[in-house]
């Protein structure tokens, strides 16, 4: 069958029923949350486990066994390979491995793919691992889901966690969770939070255990079973994902530029803005210009959100926001910054994303800017196939936030090489074109047809190369031509959820015209 | 039936089906937590209604709704009134009624019952609304729960919550709820956290509306659902219940002082010893004398927990604990504490006391002081029921501090007027005597014989006038005699719940003579 915006979707696959997508914010959901399992504990229980090994077996882990992880360790990682280590060493197999993304540092896992020790996944596949299950190694199809969407499968048992283990850089003796100090202090939980709500038991891996209590940042000793204490969590050097540096590359900066002045004129850049941007070359760029208009114009904004960045951090020290609201520190100045400052706030996915709530943050957003890999002249987005169609990326919060936000910006260069961003259609949909309002690339800016408000503005702006996304696709295929279609075998190697649970694309496998 | 420590329990009471009480730790709860059901909420939705008829019509109030109501403001309290008369202008009925606590100001919830407003209630009820469902005014028995047994209880599904509203001293546009700052600041709502998270719909009712982001306490956006704006939602004067000031009266601070000095010999009053007291005479004498030894002995505790008095903040300020950990304010010392001081630390009811949990703050208790109406031979303890049977006093944590303390204190006078306090069998068990150790009062100090270990080390000790219960019931009955038994009618007024969700007494309803 097809769904709203025309993707193939089976309604069935391999036993698993999908819900097409049907819109940004059609579905509403029916019944209940998902209940987790009653437990009980007494005084005088002890939570420290001699190793990771007997936090295992007390949290009974057998075949099949589905355990969560999440990534605030970014590539500087080393709980998820330790414990995938340790549970290939037990000789279990067939693990439901839920991480909230995987980076280079986890390139292991491949090795635990191949021996049969993870049987399926839910969650990002970023770099290597990606790569490997691309090429269809993996007997299932990868779920990839938003911050948001990911923490409502949770919520409403969509994803049924039988273990998380959670990278804490400072525990209590009773698993209070500090993640401000230690360390590998590496800023808010914020994605590990409904995982310690809603497993059946949750084990604290940390190298930092003080005694109770510990102040509370987002993570209770109410959820925790098991504490475990290493050398090391991780190298909070390898927080910084290389990304969060302002370009100083032209053709970025070019976007960045005229991203901050689709801002200015959108009638948003006002006090009390709101404001998120992710780490990307070209978005940092656009924030560095933002930060100096509203500077200039001695705007102070109300919040920003998100995953934070030193640069965030620079806007909020210079006055310009009121709140940082924070779900995952992205450089070592963040972290920092939620140690040292009370306006910086830590928040789980949940409340940062969750659409199925009585409210999350994205909601409250003016103005996002997002990156994409490809974009069609629908003003759907892809961000999680390469142009080889490998996937290779994970939607982190691009669905929410586009879908939250007044206005949703996209930055990205024109061509890749010499292969166009804007396509007919995309190899994949990450989010789609009704959340989406203005493309920004080095050479032209286009406005989503729905949005005529914003057309009118920029279109008065001398400094906006306003265009058609009709008019930037042809310029495009006129430089660099028409790039070769993929074609793809039937084998689903993945399915892209849309943030409320419907589907809104699944990934085939490339046909690997070397064979 | 029987339970385990000898009461009739019915098995099933017009229609409820009830599990006796089986020893303070041997149920062990199956099965899963209550599932509360999914919500939506999309950009630009507003919270913030008219007035309070309409964020009840758009919660869905109807006939038989439960609503829930927390008592941080205490006697100084409004809005337990203002709804219910909303509730009741607006011609519902048969209302099952769930607040915390109700104090002397909310004498009005008795016109309520007899319009038939109200028709259920499950919460303390202290004070007027007590002795009006004592007299037999109500035709479904009160249920009575400790502060952990109804966060157990709320997120087991044993009581659900159609309602919940929360008095908010701050709140933002966006549903996040302060209490530590506003005209009304109250200090941590504990008790309203799980009703946030489980309740249908929630309603927060503020004086101080703020523009979002403020900084979370314990109440997030994600869980609120409407917002009101009202001029006052209470008199924080009337938070201090006029108990917390340290007598001067010498019978309290005779038994403070032996208190003090079981504690002191107990072998607990070491550096971080935790503790808990409540707001009693006796209690807050012991805890003066119990601060000079540990500031003659330079003892550095660990926390101090629970209510939390000007008493306790002072003990805080002078070293004498590092953290305070804090589920609801007494005073406004600790108010001003709560909101001053980041040591100084909320938790909800459930992380506090709920032992269906991974584990709550009591379990990490060394040592709780509580109060009696009445204690049996067995060391049962009645908090409940006055002298004349009537049901005038809630659980508060005494069943969850005296399951998890270490070492439970009961201080109490040994006589009231001329009823001894000592009696053969308790009128009501609110808190079962495996889970008491010692009973001091002016004239004595009993041990429990289960702790053979406390009554080597006080009998020691020459200033710890050290007796069997059963000396200290003779002499009380050959100074005062014993009272007339008091007889009871087959209906049942009142069940008083277990923290683990089973049933330890029930109260009758007094045969009143005067007829």
């Amino acid at each position: 069958m097809k769904n709203i915006i025309g993707r193939e979707i089976p309604a069935e696959y391999q036993g698993m029923k999908f819900k097409p997508f049907s819109g940004a914010f059609e579905f509403v959901p029916k019944g209940s949350k998902y209940s987790p399992a009653l437990k009980v504990s007494k005084p005088g229980d002890k939570k420290v486990r001699k190793n990771l090994r007997e936090a295992l077996i007390a949290a009974g882990i057998k075949d099949g066994s589905s355990i969560s992880f999440h990534h605030h360790l970014r590539n500087g990682d080393y709980i998820i390979n330790m414990a995938m280590d340790e549970i290939a060493s037990m000789g279990i197999k067939n693990i439901r491995f839920i991480p909230t993304a995987l980076f280079g540092v986890h390139k292991k896992i491949i090795e635990h793919i191949k021996t049969g020790v993870i049987g399926k996944i839910s969650g990002s596949l970023n770099g290597p691992v990606g790569r490997f299950v691309s090429d269809g190694n993996l007997k299932y199809p990868v779920f990839l889901r938003s911050h948001g969407g990911r923490a409502r499968a949770i919520e409403s048992g969509d994803e049924t966690i039988d273990i998380a283990i959670i990278a804490a850089p400072t525990c209590d003796e009773f698993g209070t969770i500090l993640s401000s100090v230690g360390q590998s202090a590496c800023g808010p939980l914020g994605y590990a939070v409904t995982d310690s709500q809603y497993a059946r038991q949750v084990i604290a891996v940390t190298d930092n255990l003080v005694p109770f209590p510990a102040k509370k940042e987002l993570i209770s000793y109410n959820h925790i079973d098991h504490i475990v204490v290493v050398d090391k969590i991780g190298n909070p050097g390898g927080i910084v994902s290389g990304t969060t540096v302002v370009t100083r590359d032209t053709l970025r900066l070019k976007i960045g530029h005229y991203a901050s002045k689709v801002i200015e004129h959108s009638g948003l850049l006002i006090d009390d803005v709101s404001f998120q941007t992710g780490a990307g070359g070209a978005s940092l760029a656009a924030a560095e210009f933002v930060k100096n208009i509203m500077l200039e114009k001695k705007i102070t904004g109300s919040f920003a959100s998100g995953g934070i960045t030193g640069l965030l951090v620079d806007m909020y020290n210079k006055g310009l926001f009121k709140k940082l609201l924070d779900v995952q520190s992205f450089d070592l100045e963040a972290v920092a910054s939620y140690r040292d400052n009370p306006d910086h706030i830590g928040i789980s996915a949940s409340e940062y994303a969750n659409p199925h709530t009585s409210g999350c943050i994205v909601n409250q957003l003016d103005c996002v800017l997002l990156g994409a890999t490809e974009v069609d002249l629908n003003f759907n987005v892809n961000v999680n196939t390469e142009v080889d169609g490998a996937l290779l990326h994970g939607i982190g919060g691009h669905q929410d936030t586009a879908a939250g936000a007044k206005m949703t910006v996209i930055v990205a260069p024109q061509f890749r090489g010499n292969i166009p961003l804007v396509v007919d259609d995309v190899t994949t949909v990450t989010t789609p074109g009704e959340t989406v309002d203005v493309l920004v690339t080095e050479r032209g800016v286009a406005v989503n047809p729905r949005r005529g408000d914003l057309l009118e503005r920029f279109k008065k702006c001398r400094d906006l190369p306003v265009k058609s996304i009709e008019e930037i696709r042809e310029e495009s295929i006129k430089l660099v031509g028409k790039p070769e279609p993929i074609e793809y075998e039937d084998d689903i190697i993945g399915i892209i959820e849309y943030r409320d649970g419907s589907i809104i694309d699944v990934v085939r496998k490339v046909i690997d015209k070397k064979k």
